[in-house]
């Protein structure tokens, strides 16, 4: 069967982050006839049978079960129940299967994790909340993590840090199957940015060291959180690194997933509220 | 029974708005033992018995009923299935009882006519969604409504504007029962700002005009509206509404919840993405 263009199917678990997963609902799922436009037809998964506990202490039921993915577009993973436990391999063939045939993955918070154990993130870049980051480093050393910013875009396989910036990457591909003018109508809607400046670590209550310590780029990065009071420059940081400021703003944005002045910034601004 | 002191009973509705309960889920409900303070006692009340509809296609069950909010020191009303459809008598009876003994009543989006049904905001300030804004003001024309901000503080009666405006009012509750440095933690795990600046009208599709026709405010504002390519000082303004600057940056406080500089900005920003 052919996947209708524009078509969304969230998974559910027991033990879901209600948050999480309510967020995908409120961007996909609520008719939206004011915009004009045939908007997405929604669907929750139910991964596992029988009534689900969410957080909150509430039980849920889906309409749907896991074999309904099969007809969607577009695939959200949310918060994973555990950052230690495997997903069910039904889940992981049916992930993989979804992929296979064109559809676009996307995962909120530690759904990354789930994503992740698909295997289709080995080699690409992907995020999660900073409170995992290091275990998720640890977990999937050949995905390259990218632990400073709200989403990360990799075509057909998106994901997003912590909580609140599902909202930022969901918003991301309305934008992108909808448009400027669309998104921004939806943001409205949601009272929230069309688009939030900035990563993930100026959420990050420790400063953000890079995660591969072999890194070039390491010794640099210590020593600017080191001397975050003294006037830094681009051009400092990259004589340290023995590099042109050219290359090493392009290995800098290929690690951090940002350019070296606005993460000076968010660190400055971490570094102040602490 | 005396209310313990943080506690957080949550009302859920058949039609209940998935996105808007889960927030409050998010931010009362999680448990945050790495806090290191007695996080809120958090239960869910279902007004009405069965498996409840919720946005998004899912059922849900919860562990408690009304009788629950009578244990809570803070009452979330999330947005309600409808904006004509009267609440039911045993919720608008229950939330009278919870605020007569003492509670914080607090909604969230369109939870704000549920509030305003128990005629407990007449006299009082509140605020809804931007878009249901007009019709709240015909309907409950005894309260003070203000449609240009996040949130609205009545000390025991609390409410927010649109969708997410939810969770600038639910950390706001958060940072006056345990302070800033909690609050902010909290929000850093939301990966939220700790406090958004400016007011839902940044969010507004048109311009907003003052609701109270009859109000001295009216005419300046709608001259300042027409006039937002001008260089438009509150002096002016005031002059304008015949009035000292001190008497008019109170009076346009009390109206519409915000300085007229900060609404001057908004308005600013609304025109200009037209």
């Amino acid at each position: 069967m052919r996947a209708s263009k524009r078509s969304v199917a969230v998974l559910a678990y027991d033990g879901l982050c209600t948050f999480e997963f309510a967020l995908a609902v409120e961007i996909f799922g609520l008719r939206r006839p004011e915009l004009g436009v045939p908007w997405y037809d929604f669907k929750v998964c139910a991964v596992e049978p029988g009534p689900l506990r969410a957080e909150g202490g509430i039980t849920m039921l889906a309409r749907h079960g896991l074999r309904a993915i099969e007809s969607a577009s577009t695939v959200v993973v949310p918060g994973w129940r555990h950052e230690l436990e495997e997903p069910p391999p039904a889940v992981i063939a049916s992930l993989r299967r979804a992929h296979a045939r064109g559809a676009r993955l996307i995962s909120i918070c530690s759904g990354a994790f789930v994503l992740a154990a698909t295997g289709l993130l080995d080699g690409k870049r992907a995020t999660t909340h900073w409170q995992y980051a290091k275990l998720f480093a640890e977990r999937y050393p050949r995905v390259q993590l990218v632990p400073d910013v709200l989403y990360v875009d990799e075509g057909r396989l998106l994901t997003s840090a912590g909580s609140a910036a599902g909202l930022d990457l969901c918003m991301h591909v309305v934008r992108k199957d909808y448009g400027a003018a669309i998104a921004n109508e939806v943001a409205r809607r949601l009272v929230i940015a069309p688009h939030r400046e900035g990563g993930q670590a100026q959420f990050v209550p420790e400063p953000v060291a890079p995660t591969e310590s072999g890194s070039p780029l390491s010794p640099v990065l210590e020593w600017a959180l080191r001397s975050l009071r003294e006037p830094i420059s681009v051009r400092r940081l990259a004589r340290r690194a023995g590099m042109s400021e050219r290359t090493f703003c392009r290995r800098f944005f290929d690690q951090l997933g940002t350019s070296p002045a606005r993460w000076l910034i968010g660190q400055r601004v971490i570094a102040a509220q602490r």
